[in-house]
């Protein structure tokens, strides 16, 4: 499973907390992972490629969704094209931002 | 392409806007109707069963978003899951929520 938070960077926001799921990310994983950057950053964003990415990282959305109600926190998200280079070709990601109502 | 609009029905809200998306849906097409729907009603729902269902229907939200920025309409999105039966077995879709910000 790939679901590894990235080192700061710069961007519009101070840090950026992205999540890279993979068609074999356990979505019971990825959803923790994305309620606790809720959590301490009031801000996630997830970034899968291919559909079965894409389907894993919904799916672990709705799960954060239900995790963070309980703390009171009604997120909603954005989905957005992203490109990304990986071993020298482009790929097109789809990169779920999710944020606090 | 399986994209239609269901009939009015007993809700939270006053109608259901379903928009039915299945793998072959052209993104397009879709993202055409989930804007409409958002123009007319100020509430759509996206319905996906399957990883490839899903992918297309998150494609679609991010053109559907672009072109509703451009009416200066931002909307966000609130995955959930939904049981479905279908020829009398009950699967799980993935149901995208669509409202103004």
């Amino acid at each position: 499973m790939e679901t590894k938070y990235s080192v700061p960077e710069t961007s519009t926001h101070t840090t950026t907390n992205m999540i890279k799921v993979s068609a074999d990310s356990r979505t019971s994983a990825v959803a923790g992972a994305i309620a606790g950057v809720i959590r301490d950053h009031r801000h996630a964003e997830v970034q899968a490629i291919g559909a079965g990415a894409v389907n894993q990282a919904v799916k672990a959305l709705v799960l954060a969704t239900g995790y963070l109600k309980l703390d009171g926190i009604n997120v909603t998200c954005t989905p957005e094209f992203a490109d990304v280079t990986i071993d020298d070709k482009v790929r097109t990601a789809i990169k779920l931002i999710i944020d606090p109502q």
